[in-house]
């Protein structure tokens, strides 16, 4: 393991620099030391970049006098290097999934599995709080229960996803959304996130999948990964749509994927009697919520950070193969290209991108 | 059965009667008419004399051409008079508790339980779409479904708040909200719904049950019926004081039982990651939802209109008098005071008033 | 409508007759009458014939003082005859599937949705205790919400198996067996039931479906529709063979599709600690149930009878087309070969066949 | 701390002795050594002195060549002593309820919840594969997850019963049973389970509670404790008296609290169609189980082992002192009177004896 490696590193809004920086140690028994082979870029690194989380350096700032930059990243796969003294699971040359969050398992919320909200320093930390996986290397915390063997058989670019994307899909809006056989359901949004919501809803069987976008290329991918019908909300009036679609009757389940007032608004028109919206978008924005309509219509809304407490079940189900998830990785990039990676996802509609790769070996 | 009776009858904003009216007739095989006995004034009521449903008069016209006033009431217990042909369940001389919600049974929404949202014009419909319970007599649809017999040993006050108060307390309110034993649960506005959420959540046996509301007299009944912390909003920061009751952590469950943008205000800045808020309110107005603080929270946020499919069991429980329910029922009138009924409950905290009865015969 | 029919009718222990019966007529204001055009052979059938529910006779003289015979078969489609005073949902002309269980939607039970269970002289009663559909014109009790509109693209036969074969498995198999995406489940048996079970199981993507069975062509049949593995029990010991399958783990949920000791006795060997046992097998006889081993493992069991609660949403889900349902019809006969069709079923195994179609026009 | 203790020593069937032991070390990083205040008598503890579990030795055998004797005892509160240094949620000094079940809370099955079958070592442990509780110090593994902060509010005695009896109760028993308020639900044996059963049964409401046993005295504080109805089976026909109480419907829940098939064959007969039978007995021998008359009756079933999740729940519902836990503690006995509390609780019946406490302080 060399001292010094490459990272993308985050320093203020507007300032993000791939440079060099010391080689990540074990600090706590229970960490493991990961050198990532593959990682990709979410959507809150972008939101990070455009100085969104200010929490960040005010945090380090305020815990340890000082801000250095922070490695940014949150999904990866990779092999481990060295294990701390009490990592039962895992050893030195494993093949493992990085998980987004990092759970104590021992804390009231993680023992309710709301591993998102762990009270001992867990939840989503990497990249965020504490350094990331756009690097050579990356300390993770509470190994034994934040990262997945690896199966053989398993596409390494869908296996990158189950870091944060199909878990954060799946459980924020496919199963708080409750997803039945027979359903019809809408996914407004159709980026990596809404892509992943359309996929892992499949599981379930639903009937009908509307999905909506602004975008007619991701549109067409949408239809192609299982959408039976698409609405492009640029030239069409979704609300209207999705109510004739579904003879004025609605939606079983509506899920945000976007994260705006205005995809939420569509939402809140859509859902029938009885059905369900999940919210999986990050809002920066409160919004207006139309309980004077609603009140009355026996809705259950959702919202939520992942708790990855599926993501076993997923790599299971992710082996099969039944789901083309490896058509979510739309680029893939060089690690000495890794700012050529940021600035075609920045460009993700022009780009005709989804998911970008980097290959880190 | 005699010809005219006596009805409290709605005829625009602000213009109810105590006025004759003929006495209602079978006109589906499913229906019955119950003699009334007992019956109450809910808070719906008071919204419809001030004019909040016009679409009761606009309905009437676009029907039928014309509207004749709609006689109120959609709670009271009673006598069957009389039963259409098809009726299975009842006969004549039975003593009902009448429900608040019609339901054919048949529907799709029906075969899921979504009572309230019935697809054969049921629902709520008595006084509102049709002539209701604050009367002699009235005509109940689909009977079988509808009515609940009366057990001997309950109380009969009890009885009449099983039309409506406590079941959309418990189902909306408690069930909707998830309460579980150990629980720290927070019912904001202790109104007569309010109260319902108060007194049917110790069925599960919540640890802590903090009331929230602007009245002092309305704060003492909550302890006495079970509230172990309570907050006077007008004397307190009721976010603020919750937070240091639990601790900064919030409650499991908070209930919106008043249906203004300040309680809905205080409910969501209480609720504990992972937690629910059950949403009881009847909301004349859109509320700012704060979703930039909200999506991150694992939150599950309801809405909705009773189903009346906890009825049965209620009524098992009501009977054991372990919860002091007739408490609720501060004030008696004879029939021939119902308008005074209305005037009382109307200015309901400065008469200390929580549910009114009439006593019809 | 004529005035006499043909119709397959059970007398007694192995006396079943092709023969003339008068067509039936409206008893009840809710009832229906429907010309079947298509119908099938259930196992139930069979075991009828063989003589193993005498109550069809005691129950017949004990009410009426005779016993004149009774119309078997519970499973068909057909188109609307004529329909009594009080249901609403249906007309006639309407292509309807005729569901094997008979529900009044009003009783205790049907408002828990335990439709198999009604307390008003329904459930399964078709071609048991009422006469049934094998023939041309059948009475149906509670037509409202025992039958459903057939969709025009759904093919014929499989609209048949949504009377009784789908919704048994998908309910008493899959739902009670809570088959989850990623879980390793067992059918053991691969008749109707069984398929159906592998079949509907599919809906919720587990990754591994073991199927165990005595016949090779079953077992071929069973990998073509989707089984991952399959045991000949026979040949092989299925209770170690489940568990070299699942390095010896034991599956999340065994299925007991048979009815005998020796199948329940390899279901309740291979489910794994915290997993499901759902038997949808009717059984003759008790069995032992190895309570000294399996009190610590936190299993669920569970017995039941279809409450045909799915039947709409299966009803969706197989317009999809996602499934190859069709292929459970391996056979099918002209009506005047109804006997010939008994004769095939009987012999299942060595004719190969799965299920018997019966086109009536 | 001293090097030498006394301890309860099981040695083999029908051989157990109170004898000094040296005191125990930390082995392990996660555990941590308590000074046990108070303990008590488990029925698995008697049945361990009877010889059931002849795997104590073979296991120990096995492992490490040798049997020298396993202290019993997997209940108890005491302070911490000394903890291992991964050890995060508690310090010397603390005050603490010991769990029955240790729990790595990393494995498949703990990241379940299904801690009874920890895959890490984990699961009932203490007082049969390590030494156990009923003595002055013990290592408890995993201390994490394992123990429980002893709020100054909870009655002492009541804190013992929180390590095994109560949650075994309320897990297997009333959550696996489906306890509902309305419910009418039977507890077939009042030892220390069953009337746990009982009371923690009363924190869902349940309508009707009915108690069965063979003791009189028994059945009389079943009553005190909240028990409706009882049934002295030595006197009565239990099933037939059920039936009876029920209006011949059967009971929504029968929990099955003694291991023996007499008393699992009343609970087979007494469930009501759609109900709950929740096996918490340990049985020694398999059961006839009625399939030919249950398979119909959409029963669910259910075994296991406590999982300690709802722990954390009962220690706060307990505070409230809303239950009379505290007269499960019939007995007190100081430490060095060990012996004759085995020897009053091993003739429980004769000595009226429920729950014997040894304090050891």
């Amino acid at each position: 393991m060399k001292a010094i490696m490459k990272a993308m590193v985050y320093y203020g809004e507007n300032d993000i620099r791939f440079e060099e920086r010391p080689t990540p140690k074990i600090i706590d028994p229970a960490d493991a030391i990961i050198r990532v082979t593959k990682t990709t870029i979410c959507g809150t690194d972008l939101g990070i970049w455009k100085g969104k989380n200010p929490e960040i350096q005010e945090n380090a700032i305020q815990t340890t006098g000082q801000f250095n930059g922070r490695i940014l990243g949150h999904e990866g796969i990779g092999i481990v290097e060295e294990v701390g003294s009490s990592v039962k699971n895992f050893k030195k040359g494993d093949k493992v999934i990085i998980s987004c969050v990092s759970k104590c398992g021992i804390c009231e919320n993680c023992q309710k599995q709301l591993y998102s909200h762990c009270q001992n320093h867990g939840g989503w930390i990497m990249g965020y709080m504490i350094d990331g996986t756009q690097t050579e290397y990356v300390r993770t915390p509470f190994a034994d229960t934040s990262l997945y063997l690896l199966p053989e058989e398993l596409n390494e670019d869908v296996a990158v996803f189950l870091s944060d994307v199909l878990p954060t899909s799946h459980e924020i809006g496919v199963q708080y959304g409750n997803v039945k056989p027979g359903d019809t359901i809408a996914v407004v949004g159709t980026g990596p996130i809404g892509m992943g919501c359309l996929l892992t809803a499949q599981l379930y069987s639903p009937e009908q999948i509307i999905a909506i976008d602004m975008d007619d290329n991701r549109l067409k991918l949408a239809r192609e990964l299982g959408a039976t019908h698409t609405i492009n909300s640029t030239r069409e009036d979704a609300i209207q749509r999705v109510m004739e679609i579904t003879h004025d009757r609605g939606v079983d389940c509506a899920m945000e994927a976007v994260g705006v007032e205005a995809t939420w608004n569509i939402c809140q028109n859509i859902v029938k009697e009885g059905g369900h919206l999940a919210n999986v978008g990050v809002h920066g924005k409160s919004v207006n919520f139309e309980l004077n309509k609603l009140w009355i219509k026996n809705l259950t809304i959702t919202t939520g950070l992942v708790n990855t407490n599926t993501t076993r079940m997923l790599l299971k189900t992710c082996c099969s193969g039944k789901l083309p998830l490896e058509r979510l990785a739309t680029h893939h990039f060089k690690f000495d290209e890794f700012e050529k990676a940021y600035d075609v996802f920045k460009h993700a509609a022009e780009q005709n991108a989804m998911k970008v790769i980097i290959d880190i070996t």
